[in-house]
């Protein structure tokens, strides 16, 4: 029994998700499906290739991910499924599907242009339904990806945001922020691995406004109600957050905001 | 395995739809649900008869529908469910069943009179649980439809809003939005076939208090960012778009506004 | 195949809920998840306590409720997993648990200080995750709960909010606000048995700030569109609301607002 993920920005008042579970279930009636989240910002790709990047390394080998933030639709951007080391991944080629499968090891990615041959009722506006949805289902019924589609390589790998290192300085970028308003940096957690760094231990934050001295801890509950701290959160990023509150309202950020953080003893 | 898709406008952050999937799985523990949507909005009959119809023809034959739009639970609207040429609809006999069916044939329609004598814990209130989703049960039980109701005839059926064509006008109105601000007109495709209509022809909206000029495209991307113009939506209905933002707010259109809608060649 | 529910205050944008249920699926591919919600205000054990009660007695025996209310995470607060007489209950043990399964009888409850053995990579901020949803799979599994943790007596058991009944007075509270308005009060329908209470008898609610003189109905459509009422609903507690409105907004009613209610003949 194949596992189908989707992930959208189609939020979830339109009927949009449902039509494409019916077409999978119309072609793959066994595939079970699960929603990561319909609810990414409209258009925004960079935070669909986060969110994503984060759900995908908990499921299965052979799981089917499919992801359509695509504001391109219709137009020029190729319809691709990537087969990665343990999964599949099928969207548009914006870079949408590139963290999750470059996490895993990309091995061949694939421009879906035989499926318009198959399936006859390919709208323009709806690739989410019509090409996405629907190829997952003949992957999901072990169709040979040689009738889907032609192997590529041209395809599109964005440029993923790196840290800056002098010493111990960090300049870094918020690249999510979570529904309790939690600031995940772009600093992994093994970029941390030459600073002497202990739990109790000090930080600034360089906002370009504002500066911050807070203290780098284990978990939320190790922070006094209120108090606004640093931790190496469930993604394996650093994250700043606040316990029972949101740093997010305490410090007025928003995604892309740059900062330096300075890490002592 | 059978398939029951639920729709409501009771939200996400209550324990009714969940009450309803622990009823439908405790008589039927195989039996795969799919939501289509429950932010209906509140009481909103049309916008659940849209989104079915819009839902329901992408799903396998055999498929239980359930939608629960219900301002008059307990009253005297009857609990029906219709066996139509591909699928059963199970609901209140608001109307709100009646576009999906209609659009592949009703057969028959029961008033779900016996359900009652087998189900003692119906409450005066919550009939999506302790009928609706409880039949449906039933139903993917293969139990006999005899067991369940009697047939009507005179159930309800709306008039569905139709658009008026002189020439190369159309009057209409905006039957839905969706949640990227989309404005869905009650033209269907087939209602431009006499008129000449190519990609990239003109088109003028005359809204009570504003006129619009805009192009008639295949596409979203056939569009320059920010401009508002035309297409054949996934619905297969005309709709008004704004390209990467919201056509919605840039008329400040509401569901139900009336407009005039002249094609050029 | 068993079923696996899960609430949370995680909301629908994260990558949280599909993280669990990724790890759900690579060790118990066949259970079937459903989501109770996600949507349970930040830290809202109370909440949750009255949402996971709600919806957990439709669910068929054998069911596995995973509850993740949490903001102790990484703190002193144990995980625990009740097995109550029909279901298992697994998440903090801070109380949101307790209701539903005090409401079945509880039978046991166990300290999961065993699963880190098993689990290697616990996080500090995500039980919901690592220990709940991964001990969750392996109860589907029918492993042993002796292999899971450890027999505890000293969890925690919240005092329910519990009214006071003085003749055809009770001083009661607003416990829950669901989705449509509706003012649900701790007053259960037993509470009412010694009153001489009929359909369309009067009511009066004094709340802090005013007085409403409502009538008793068995039902919503009972009253007038915009009437104020009083019902007892679904979930059997006697609750306020507005026919095609919201009782909240009339009221101007919140969580936790006490009342003093006086019944007529």
């Amino acid at each position: 029994m194949a596992i189908i993920t989707l992930l959208s920005d189609f939020g979830l008042k339109d009927s949009y998700v449902a039509e494409m579970k019916g077409v999978i279930l119309s072609i793959s009636p066994d595939t079970k499906i699960i929603d990561i989240t319909h609810k990414i910002e409209e258009f925004d790709i960079e935070m669909g290739m986060f969110v994503l990047a984060s759900a995908a390394r908990y499921f299965p080998d052979g799981t089917i991910h499919v992801a359509v933030v695509d504001p391109g639709v219709g137009g020029k951007r190729r319809p691709i499924l990537i087969k990665a080391k343990r999964n599949y991944y099928i969207g548009p080629d914006n870079g949408v599907l590139t963290l999750a499968a470059k996490n895993e090891g990309i091995e061949n990615v694939y421009c879906i242009s035989k499926v318009a041959i198959s399936n006859q009722k390919i709208s323009a506006t709806f690739h989410g339904r019509d090409i996405f949805a629907y190829t997952a289902a003949l992957v999901a019924e072990r169709r040979k990806i040689s009738s889907i589609g032609e192997r590529i390589d041209d395809y599109l790998m964005p440029e993923f945001k790196k840290v800056k290192i002098i010493d111990n300085e960090i300049i870094c970028e918020i690249i999510h922020i979570d529904g309790f308003g939690n600031l995940i940096t772009n600093i992994f957690s093994t970029d941390l691995y030459n600073l002497k760094l202990n739990f109790g231990s000090n930080i600034t934050l360089q906002f370009e406004k504002n500066d911050y001295s807070i203290k780098f801890y284990r978990t939320y509950s190790d922070a006094h109600p209120r108090e606004l701290f640093a931790l190496i959160g469930s993604h394996n990023y650093l994250e700043i957050a606040e316990n029972y509150g949101s740093a997010k309202n305490r410090i007025n950020a928003k995604k892309g905001d740059k900062l330096k953080i300075t890490f002592y003893d």
